[in-house]
């Protein structure tokens, strides 16, 4: 059996090895045009910060052995044709034309199963100068190794990272918190990470960045990148302001590679990716991909969508390297989770934001619950903040992010709700989430439990709601008064500054003093992290003080996310 | 609606809240035996241990109020009666009769709905002095403070823990690391944690404590505890020998209190549980119960079990309340998740031990892995051991274990698995579980997939593995040879140690060197963490080198499960 896999980095290695376990008769080739195989790409920005110290910390096995060529031919039993690229795929002659890269020579070579790991490129915005010297996207070791001796050199006092996804933040940290350079990130969308977080909790990770230091443009758009004949470059031009530099990180996003896929008449998508069935074959039988080329199946949303992540590519690897040995493994889709440690702070998300569940046509409904992520009495507690979304009319669990500085803690959270959403459960199931306890790990009821308590609350009609962002603007519009349910010297600062607009009765003096508070007049109420003010917003229907919403996540969401307040 | 909830420590108090909550006219009645309500038993060990600094700590809301009658009152509007016990159920008349602790005097009290929240009390063992004054279970607030002044004072300089169970471990780190009090721990299993782990993993937990100064007695049993005029005991003698000690801590399980329940005719189970529907209804449909004195489905075995766990009595206290204000929640069992801190290990599992699946009819078949908790290549990573079982015909993922420095990371594998362990899934379902994935919090292919690939490849018989304890066995009794495939240095201790018996090619040169190697004879493969010896095990077996077996977690296990290796 003659195998070709198309790209050595991540899915490519993964196939190869599988078959070559499961068969060991197999002939199996890689074609690669570059000279590094098998390299932890998602690295490249630990590299850059100098955590990861040598490029060859990314390129070997976790028993130190460099993955070059020899360590595949010798230990894994599998061929790599280098600086090679694939150019033609001849489908009814099953052979598969190749450029050597250094001779320009092409040649045919026949295969029984071909497998397409072609990845994906970074988008290159269409803007004057995106092509200058100076100019870099983080798509490959070279970029990487060119970048980090530029900065370690000196030669980097200011740098522009444009994109807010998860390279562009990562991007920014390295260059930020280790080398100390004066960064800057435009970001298009008016909110970091749009694609995982809602506004609300993206505003933590701005704040979060803000306060190490990284100036953030959001909602601003690059119409030009200025060249310098010594940096390469010397600013950076957006419809709001002139931001000089000499080093600029383009981070807008990837496209998947499919033109060699697409040329020979194979499927692809909406976004570009290869459609792939659920056995990860392609429209044409004998040819399988994988990986940041293809586009998968969210299982939330049911849409086809390209997911570029290292972790994706190596499970699939798996199963395209199962199915082509005679295995049936079958890959049933995405529900999109996602991680980012942003200085000090963690984030996660799975599954749909709220805007994309609207988009998909779910009608979404949300609670935001901030609590320690252990014990409150344990010594090494910090306050998370926890997103969950589901369907209003089904109840059925949509998405969650989460926020946080232990990022195992946050990760924890999250990766057990992902491994629900396959499923489609209700809230409950989340309520009754059986997580791990013990104080020095959680509370007795976990966060992730008590997300979906008040979520259950909210569409029972129990938990009248209201996001930080609509409060601050509601009461910025002077829409709204505050009823502080906290003690007398946490509200005293408040009550000093708004007046007779922030009221303050403590939750455990409610029961008595209720007939002083107003009526009909619009109230949100606050406490600490939340479940003080549902108390109090219950205690106050029963009195038929109806008028009221409960501020999701308390003062610790409030003051993270609008730490003018 | 009158409501009597009897016990007022975790479940108690979230059942009144949640039905207080929900219907605001309900008049609640919370019956307590002791002065305290509402604490966080499970945070006794760090009282002790001084990470909590005072018992004030365990008793307030995590905005620093205590909960005492005057907050429930107030904050909550529920009545406490506290130094009272109840002694009699008339289910007929609806009444419950409670004892004034302080007088004496007796009343009946009329209910609506009675919820019984009454507990587990600590099982001391019929052995003789295991009532003098200086043996402590360590089952509520009084007994943690006196164990605490008493160590604070000086007076105790050994101690002899008696259980191997969560709470006996988390005593003995208490006194050993922040008092370094010389203290022993006994127990009558062979291994550490029976309940949670198997016995290559609890290995690791035993070394570790042992590497803390814990003096760990397995297999040895208590026959007498000696008694002292001056600290109420001077020694404990256990089949084995006599161990001198100022203080005894008793922690060898606990069993619900179900006396009441049992005398009103209300049925209980096996293990002398109170016998609750999903609804958490007892036999009355007036009379619910939950928390540590009922029995619920383990929805792995089907069996009906006691699980006293605070997470699990909060959990149902939200359903019993939802169920008694006119609601329809369910509480469907158990998958048993669990975990402990262990001074600077944390241990963490779901659904059933090998043993426990055996037990339950299955034929349980299981993998370990060692591996990174993050990207090898990030400065923070270490090594964590994760044991996945299935069982081997259906396939049907049974259980988890996992071991590791980085608690959280230990967690957030376990947390994952346990979510879908109610939803009986295929092994392939943990290859593909979408964790979420960067370099500071996973690998590419995370250790929790990683493992149910070896599972998957161990059912289909590609790998033949051999756990290290059975390998330490039939190597010391010269059954096998070893073919270490790492390295020549790695492997060069051992060469010299064992000569003939530890053999030596490191894999990527296997596949030019197997013909030196004997082809009958029996041998164990190992590396660092077990993919080399994988992949050697498949390479000698296409050769006809069939008689071999994998260690499972490579070195990396052998190593912290038998440090004489």
């Amino acid at each position: 059996m003659k195998i070709l896999v198309v790209g050595a980095v991540a899915l490519g290695p993964k196939v190869a090895c599988r078959v070559k376990r499961l068969v060991a008769s197999a002939e199996i080739t890689m074609i690669e045009k570059e000279n590094r195989y098998s390299y932890g790409g998602c690295g490249i920005p630990y590299f850059v910060s100098g955590d990861v110290p040598n490029i060859e910390g990314l390129c070997s096995t976790s028993s130190h052995t460099v993955r070059d060529d020899v360590f595949f031919r010798k230990a894994k039993g599998i061929t790599i044709q280098s600086s090679t690229e694939a150019v033609h795929i001849d489908r009814k002659a099953k052979k598969l034309t190749v450029r050597d890269l250094n001779s320009g020579r092409t040649t045919d070579m026949p295969y029984d199963k071909l497998v397409l790991a072609t990845g994906a490129t970074p988008v290159v915005p269409p803007i004057p100068g995106a092509d200058l010297p100076g100019v870099s996207a983080v798509s490959n070791l070279e970029h990487a190794v060119n970048i980090k001796e530029k900065i370690a050199k000196g030669g980097v006092g200011k740098a522009v990272v444009i994109g807010g996804g998860a390279i562009g933040l990562e991007m920014a940290e390295a260059l930020a918190d280790m080398w100390e350079v004066d960064t800057t990130l435009v970001e298009m969308a008016d909110q970091l990470l749009p694609q995982a977080l809602g506004a609300d909790m993206s505003l933590l990770v701005r704040n979060h960045m803000v306060s190490k230091g990284v100036r953030v443009q959001l909602g601003d758009t690059v119409t030009q990148i200025v060249g310098d004949p010594q940096t390469g470059v010397s600013a950076v031009q957006t419809k709001r302001s002139l931001i000089p530099c000499d080093m600029v990180i383009l981070a807008v996003g990837v496209r998947p590679n499919s033109r060699l896929a697409a040329a020979a008449g194979l499927a692809t998508g909406r976004y570009g990716g290869i459609v792939v069935d659920d056995t990860l074959r392609t429209t044409d039988p004998d040819i399988y991909a994988g990986g940041d080329c293809i586009e998968m199946v969210h299982m939330v949303s049911g849409e086809r969508v390209p997911m570029p992540l290292g972790s994706l590519a190596n499970r699939q690897g798996r199963i395209i390297g199962t199915n082509i040995a005679g295995g049936h493994a079958r890959f049933e889709g995405t529900v999109g989770t996602f991680c980012i440690k942003v200085f000090d702070m963690s984030v996660a998300k799975a599954g749909l934001t709220v805007k994309q569940a609207c988009a998909a046509g779910f009608e979404p409904v949300h609670s935001v619950v901030s609590q320690s992520d252990r014990a409150h009495f344990y010594p090494t507690h910090a306050i998370m903040h926890l997103k969950l979304i589901a369907d209003r009319h089904t109840r059925r669990v949509l998405g969650v992010e989460a926020v946080g500085p232990n990022g195992d803690a946050v990760k924890a959270r999250v990766d057990a709700v992902a491994a629900l959403l396959p499923y489609q459960v209700d809230v409950s199931a989340i309520s009754n989430l059986e997580v791990a306890y013990a104080p020095p790990f959680a509370s007795a009821m976990d966060i992730v439990n008590n997300a979906a308590n008040a979520l259950d609350n909210i569409i029972m009609g129990y938990n009248t709601p209201i996001d930080v962002g609509a409060f601050v603007s509601d009461f910025n519009a002077r829409k709204t008064r505050v009823l502080d349910v906290r003690g007398q010297s946490e509200s005293k600062p408040f009550r000093e500054k708004y007046g007779e607009r922030w009221l303050n009765i403590p939750q455990s003096e409610l029961a008595e003093r209720w007939a002083e508070l107003p009526k009909e007049e619009a109230m949100c109420l606050i406490c600490d992290t939340g479940p003080r003010s549902y108390e109090a917003q219950l205690l106050l229907r029963a009195h038929g003080i109806a008028n009221t919403k409960n501020i999701q996540g308390g003062y610790g969401m409030l003051s993270k996310s609008n730490p003018d307040f």
